[in-house]
């Protein structure tokens, strides 16, 4: 371990590439092409140069940006042009409270551009992006009826949590008892949306799901694993093979996150250590980047894209090294965040026509050219550059 | 159009590499590997040395591997080692029937490897596998019940087709209409496999699935869409936009075999339209291959899996395109039937282990290493190889 300090110079020219891309890239694109002035709402479905290409609207992506602009209002409410996000954020809460919630609280996965529902997911993230947008537009806009809802319709996503025939996934006899990291993870960092600064609801929650995410964390593979048994034990199937490593990263930083709020120090090294092991297990030595999917004992796994190069991932793993570095002063850590900077930027960003391409062949070439579908949008890359702005301006003023 | 006569020498040169394909290379990696004898049934997940990697048995497969079986003992009953192919149908078919469906004549997508259910999809594909399975068994087994059974569901399937509200698939106010290329085919092929030779039932069925089929064909576009609007009208969405070349040459074989039939020439020719459409849209001029998925309009296709290569579509194209030949005598149908068995053969067959590989990447290379998975089993390879391996001895006969 070296605690040699980035200097406030190279820490400076990091924050302002960080903020630059965040604004003038990556927001500037969202705000010129995905506002839906007629019908409200975003168009989520953008092409390499903005144009819609399809103008259904995905509940997710409509969570995830509502969210998204209210958290850039509140982070900049004193600054001239604010007021731009708030108006992009209230588009997408009231289109949202319009439209994409039924009267026995689910949520539909796909609408069409006014409104109509298309689709609805025997799943419950949909529901979790709703809960996560009108938590911070509830902020944002001092609604507090928006609050009020929220945190109605997160009581019920957590008795969906624990029952999923509430969503209407049928259980056979046969369905295997797993558990999914996805579910605490997703829990983790709600709670952590919903409660307002210092609020310490849901913590006997909170506390479950830091228990699920250390049963999938397994020190015999030095692994964080997909799926393992509800009873905890390993599952020698694909599913329980599977290992994401964008997705075992972003659960270390969530971990990190919530081990720094409640001090807890031995978290926050299994957090640290979950982070290794996923980037020392998925980093690509041949062409780079982080693979979608893994099978922990090396089988092909069942995902035909599993050797892409995601977007996402890549921000995940630049956040979680840069919150290991602030937490630890470890200047190994501050390198592979340039590391990881360094790869993203240049394959991802596009500086042509601003925001970042998602989808990657394994030698990093552009496969999918449109920078919002149904799974992407004004989310993980605005989040990213986000947060490590913020933390490098920590770093300068700590 | 040129009809130079290919040489029986050619011919009896390819079929013999087909004959022997089928039944060294493919038949006998999966009688050696996949046959259950403890709990019946196949393990359709098997790695690429032949090793389960998965217990799970998965119905399609299951179905399609029983129908394979039969066929090959229907078309073999004279030879001495033809009772291995009506054993491995018979564990295939009990399992099936001790298993599969539910009391209200569903059918479910996945097994445990001792038949209790796990997962049930909202589509009609793994009724139509089990149908297909029980039709030609009732002829290889002499079995009337399976026969009758066969039957009783296939009338389910057909009700299923006209109402997906009946499989579980909920129908919102803003989903949209539109009719899925898929079924029209699977249904075509269905009666086909039901009715016995000489039989004309369905006749009514099979000339509304010609009507969809040509329906989805559009001489506009010089292109096969797998979705278009229950109207008829061409749909603006990725959706609607989607082209599957490999699927689209799938139709075209099942409709030229429909047209020799029924002496329908027409249809013949619109056929080989089809054919040759989605052969030169589809076809990757740079690597080789045909595509798996394409946007008629050349955004990207939202499948992340766009560019890969795989198995099927070219085992599809190698049945079309030697039909073609059949049909018109047209020799350079032949030549791209030659073509495509040289990048066939060199990319997918496994000459060490046995069977074919499924997936690989744009440029030719493997991306999964296993023999069968959830959706790869004992089928394309085996039927694309028994189809030509018999045409090309009518083509020497004749």
């Amino acid at each position: 371990m070296s605690h040699v300090k980035i200097d406030a110079q190279v820490l400076g020219m990091h924050r302002e590439k960080f903020r630059t891309e965040l604004y003038d890239n990556v927001l500037a694109f969202w705000l010129r092409y995905s506002l839906d002035h007629e019908h409200g709402g975003f168009f989520n479905c953008l092409d390499r140069d903005g144009r819609p290409y399809d103008f259904k609207k995905h509940v997710w992506l409509q969570g995830r940006q509502t969210w998204m602009m209210s958290k850039i209002y509140n982070a900049n409410r004193d600054k001239a042009d604010a007021q731009q996000y708030l108006d992009a954020a209230e588009l997408g809460a009231t289109f949202l409270r319009k439209h994409a919630k039924t009267a026995d609280n689910r949520v539909y996965f796909c609408l069409t551009r006014d409104g109509k529902p298309v689709s609805m997911q025997r799943k419950i993230f949909s529901e979790c992006f709703y809960v996560m947008a009108l938590s911070e537009y509830a902020r944002a806009s001092g609604d507090q009826s928006a609050r009020d809802e929220a945190r109605e319709l997160f009581d019920a996503v957590l008795t969906y949590a624990k029952d999923p025939s509430l969503v209407g996934r049928p259980v056979y006899e046969g369905t295997p008892k797993l558990s999914s990291l996805a579910v605490p993870m997703i829990l983790l960092n709600l709670i952590e949306e919903v409660n307002d600064p210092g609020e310490n609801s849901y913590a006997d929650v909170a506390k479950w799901c830091v228990d699920r995410i250390n049963m999938h964390t397994r020190p015999e593979l030095s692994l964080v694993l997909e799926m393992v048994g509800t009873d905890g034990k390993l599952v020698d199937t694909p599913e329980g093979r599977l290992v994401n490593p964008g997705h075992a990263i972003e659960a270390a930083w969530f971990l990190m996150d919530y081990a720094r709020k409640h001090n807890d120090e031995s978290l926050l090294r299994q957090a640290i250590r979950i982070m290794e092991w996923s980037f020392d297990f998925g980093w690509d030595e041949q062409y780079g980047g982080l693979f979608y999917f893994l099978d922990r004992d090396g089988y092909s796994p069942l995902q035909l894209e599993w050797n892409m190069k995601l977007w996402w991932p890549h921000c995940e793993a630049m956040i979680a090294y840069l919150m290991a570095y602030q937490a630890t002063g470890d200047d190994k850590y501050f390198k592979r965040f340039e590391h990881l900077t360094d790869y993203s930027f240049k394959h991802f960003s596009d500086p042509e026509h601003g925001e970042w391409f998602g989808y990657l062949d394994r030698q990093g070439k552009m496969s999918q050219r449109f920078k919002g579908g149904p799974y992407k949008g004004c989310f993980h890359v605005p989040r990213a550059l986000f947060i490590c702005e913020r933390i490098l301006g920590e770093l300068m003023n700590g």
